[in-house]
């Protein structure tokens, strides 16, 4: 699980080693295109060069015969990673603190079998200064429908400008409609937001998208598991669904056909265990439709603006399950022990400041949040991460 | 349990008993001047004539003695007898077959220490043709904002106009803005209304609403549990709410402040075990803020037409539960027997069509089929009523 696990820091390698990593990744990133459970299984046990060497030799089991029969002999790694540095990006791969595991611990507990299209994805090729992970610690994302009405672009710039302005980075999917009204509030109020696409980092889709999307890989960041190049096909959308569902603390939908791509996205952030919202309208507009459906059947709990999202993704005190990252008499030990020593009671740290005060890696900082969490002694706010009133009890 | 009872068939008096016990409870409900669970358990005890000598005597224990003490020389009962004949209305009492015992069952079971203004009426004073317990077998309440939108009237008038229709009777308020639009939509269609007020039945309120009233009166029905005369007050609203949602089979809103007394009704539906069903609209209108918030918080359903209401009040298949008027094989036996037998296995049949056929009383048809859905075995649709899969299987 080292390609998804939040438990061990990301591995240390030299120069030459790095370079030699990457080629690997970038080979094997353009032979699966998109995420591919057995690889990273097999990455996960002998190491990528030596799973970059399988494949190119096609000694593997069957099942990933099958999945890299078609291009194991076409290896563009060179060129690809130089293609997506000249465009100012970058592949973010698990060797990298910039890693977002802890953002991907959900689609990591999934089943592969019961979830094929569901897995962690290989690498992430990365437009965009921004640190991925950072660049997510607080963060929403804002679908909807293309063919969106004055009424649903209104509420998402709302909605999207208000937040990104509090410090909330804003991801969606670069689509007309919606998600476009989603990244310019964003990016109106000078604040964060991310596009995962369907296609290849450096290719914009929709064409029709093309200045704004070059202005989010100035501004914020661009993201896609394809390598550059790779067209946007049909069944990519769904995948990028997971990924923007993954990267966020919850979707937002506003407006939403029956038919709407917005629904698969919810599905997604359900499945992966994060809040699913939706904007009620007009009983009358086809636009709602998607959205009263969700509603009604459970799937995604109304809202009406800022205040309803922040209670639901940002909520002063997350719930609280029995943790195990404790010693014996309950409370947090080592590692854990030292961050719930640095957050504040009241008000909020965010990770990448605990990770300055204590000296320790951010990666390591979030992983031991998420386990605090879990164990019910930390919980985090629109402000950061607190000490929770379980963690105040405990001490006494 | 007597008043509320469904287990027992009303009493049968001759026409002199039946004056003085008519003049009874309605020296009764001038004194207490709505609900009053201590009076009521006292008639159960010691029927109506002795309750009414015990008050006019003051021979109570404590808890009545307060609660008459007030109104208790006051007996104009022959007179309001004769005015609200003179209004084409009459008094309905737990004596007469009319009575909706089963309406009202799930007052009587609410604690009356949890819920004082909860409990069932004492009388109904009604005006109108229609037997009030026929009227009530498949109703829906409609209720909401005074001050509507015109989008909110046109949903309004579509649902209850497409309802009414279909042979659904129409229950709200008579209020200015959704209340009146309900029952104008029902009128039009030629369907079936019923108007239940804080006031006494013969007096118009709001005034403007002095027309509209009226013809509620001609073509449905006009109730309240107040005796002639009596003016609205601000109590009475809240008593009257739940008056409205025991008389419907669900109650839908269509607009609601936050403040909206349409939530106060909702309130009771919950608590007596029917539906509320909200209707969605713009996060920009006031007029719609009462409905989100129900629906956010899980306090109502969110509908978005005539067929989303059809499916939350009248499901194909009601749940099911364990019931115990049946004999030793688990069989209904006896009156309920006979009335399952009665029932068709598609389609449905409707209480007062058993009651014709079988020759029983439509009160006992229609308790019976309370117990025989509680048992599983018999269930209904917008049809009417069936017999269900658990009957059949039950059969074998």
């Amino acid at each position: 699980m080292n390609a998804a696990g939040t438990g061990s820091p990301p591995v240390r390698v030299d120069v030459g080693e790095r370079e030699e990593r990457q080629l690997a990744w970038a080979y094997l990133s353009r032979v699966v295109l998109g995420p591919c459970p057995a690889l990273t299984a097999l990455i996960d046990s002998v190491g990528v060069r030596e799973a970059a060497r399988a494949v190119r030799e096609h000694a593997l089991p069957q099942v990933l015969r099958d999945a890299t029969a078609r291009r194991r002999d076409v290896d563009t790694a060179a060129r690809d990673l130089e293609t997506i540095h000249a465009r100012g990006g970058r592949l973010v791969t698990p060797d990298d603190a910039e890693w977002p595991a802890w953002r991907l611990l959900g689609l990591a507990q999934l089943l592969p079998g019961r979830d094929p299209d569901g897995a962690v994805p290989l690498v992430l090729w990365v437009r965009g200064e921004r640190n991925l992970s950072e660049f997510t610690e607080r963060a929403l994302a804002v679908v909807g429908a293309r063919c969106s009405t004055g009424y649903g672009d209104r509420i998402a710039g709302e909605i999207a400008g208000e937040l990104a302005a509090r410090g909330w980075t804003i991801v969606s999917g670069a689509a007309f409609g919606i998600d476009g009204i989603a990244h310019r509030a964003a990016l109106t109020v000078g604040g964060a937001t991310i596009a995962v696409l369907a296609c290849g980092a450096d290719r914009p889709y929709p064409a029709g998208h093309d200045r704004l999307i070059a202005r989010i890989a100035e501004a914020g960041l661009v993201v896609s598991e394809y390598p550059p190049g790779t067209p946007a096909r049909k069944h990519h959308f769904l995948a990028r669904n997971r990924l923007i569902g993954s990267l966020a603390d919850g979707v937002l939908v506003v407006e939403a056909g029956m038919r709407s791509g917005a629904r698969n996205t919810v599905k997604w952030a359900r499945r992966i265990g994060r809040p699913a919202l939706a904007v009620p309208g007009s009983v009358d507009s086809a636009a709602s439709a998607g959205c009263h459906r969700m509603i009604r059947d459970g799937e995604a709990v109304l809202v009406t603006g800022t205040a309803d999202v922040l209670a639901e993704v940002a909520p002063l005190h997350l719930p609280c399950t029995a943790g195990s990252e404790s010693s014996g008499d309950g409370r947090p030990s080592g590692v854990a022990a030292q961050i719930l020593a640095a957050l504040p009671d009241t008000g909020g740290r965010w990770p990448h400041e605990i990770a300055a005060a204590t000296g320790m890696e951010s990666a390591e900082v979030r992983a031991a949040l998420v386990a605090l969490d879990l164990a019910g002694v930390a919980a985090r706010s629109d402000a950061g991460w607190f000490r929770s009133d379980r963690a105040e009890k405990g001490g006494e």
